[in-house]
């Protein structure tokens, strides 16, 4: 245990980090997205599995492709937004694990059983979803994750052919603070945790 | 979009921050266990759901009912580490939703469906359970998360009566370096990425 970071850095990763909801018309570089997954990666997930996939839309053919899928209120964000992540996560993780897992190749087998496979999948690839939010916040890049989507129809149009599965959706870009909602409030210590 | 916080802070919450898998025998404070929810909290989910729910085990007598649903592995680091957190999420996570999404309370009735209740509950509860890793890195107390245990019997003995679910484990408090393992390599942005 040590230190805190400091108050700038907390502030900007949670305390007064907010959810985008308009977007100026100003691009991303792909250093910046690069740069987001080499934070990203380094969150720790279950024996390493890192099941997570990132497929950036920055395109506009790219983001067309994806509009049909998208609730209502989801399409002006996705098309203003310099880039949109479909965050995914691979259900042959296992494939993987002798090149992620060195120490332990047989822990592939570990996963044979598809519901445990699954679960896996999702937890860690959901694990790294949020540890992207908080890298490209960290970075300077505002956020704005969705699930307002037709998972198995964005399954079908980018993941076709793999066993890759859509999780949700993060605008990220240049975040027009005037589209921020007044903050909801959250849950007090006593309503969500308990010490024993 | 705005500079990167300080490396100090990069390198704390990513880029070498480690899974902790031996603990020094000292305790965690209550105010640090706030602190760490604290921050956590302001993490963004769906509809700002919130379904995660922390049960801080700081007890003896709380770790001991805790052991016999470890994976052996497990046992040591949950016994001598400051505090195990079980991470869970709650699937009556809807009755919640006029408060905390106060300016939408009808969204409460998006999630009748029992397999979209489940998934957002299970989504959004680990994007919380990522936030709790990141925001105890960033309040400088070390972590060891694990998936090694039995949920269904944690479940029994820790959520009887409620909808609460398991999720993972999270050891906190002060890491002993010399049992940090080597760092297993990560898949490169080619690998795990593609821009379209």
């Amino acid at each position: 245990m040590t230190h805190a970071i400091n108050d700038e850095a907390l502030d900007r990763i949670f305390r007064t980090a907010r959810t985008q909801n308009k977007w100026f018309d100003k691009p991303i570089s792909i250093t910046h997205l690069m740069a987001i997954y080499d934070l990203t990666r380094w969150g720790p997930t279950s024996a390493n599995v890192s099941p997570a996939r990132f497929l950036f839309l920055i395109s506009k053919d790219a983001k067309q492709r994806l509009k049909p899928h998208l609730l209502p209120g989801n399409v002006e964000k996705v098309m203003t937004s310099a880039a949109t992540a479909v965050i995914g996560y691979d259900l042959d993780f296992p494939e993987l694990i002798p090149k992620l897992f060195p120490h332990n190749p047989g822990a592939k087998d570990w996963f044979k059983d598809p519901k445990l496979r699954e679960t896996t999948a999702f937890r860690n690839g959901t694990l790294q979803g949020a540890y992207f939010i908080i890298a490209a916040r960290a970075l300077g890049v505002d956020c704005g994750p969705m699930s307002g989507f037709d998972n198995a129809s964005v399954d079908k149009e980018f993941f076709a052919g793999t066993n890759v599965k859509s999780n949700f959706l993060c605008a990220i870009g240049h975040g027009d603070p005037t589209g921020v909602l007044a903050r909801s409030p959250r849950l007090s210590f006593d309503e969500a945790c308990k010490i024993l």
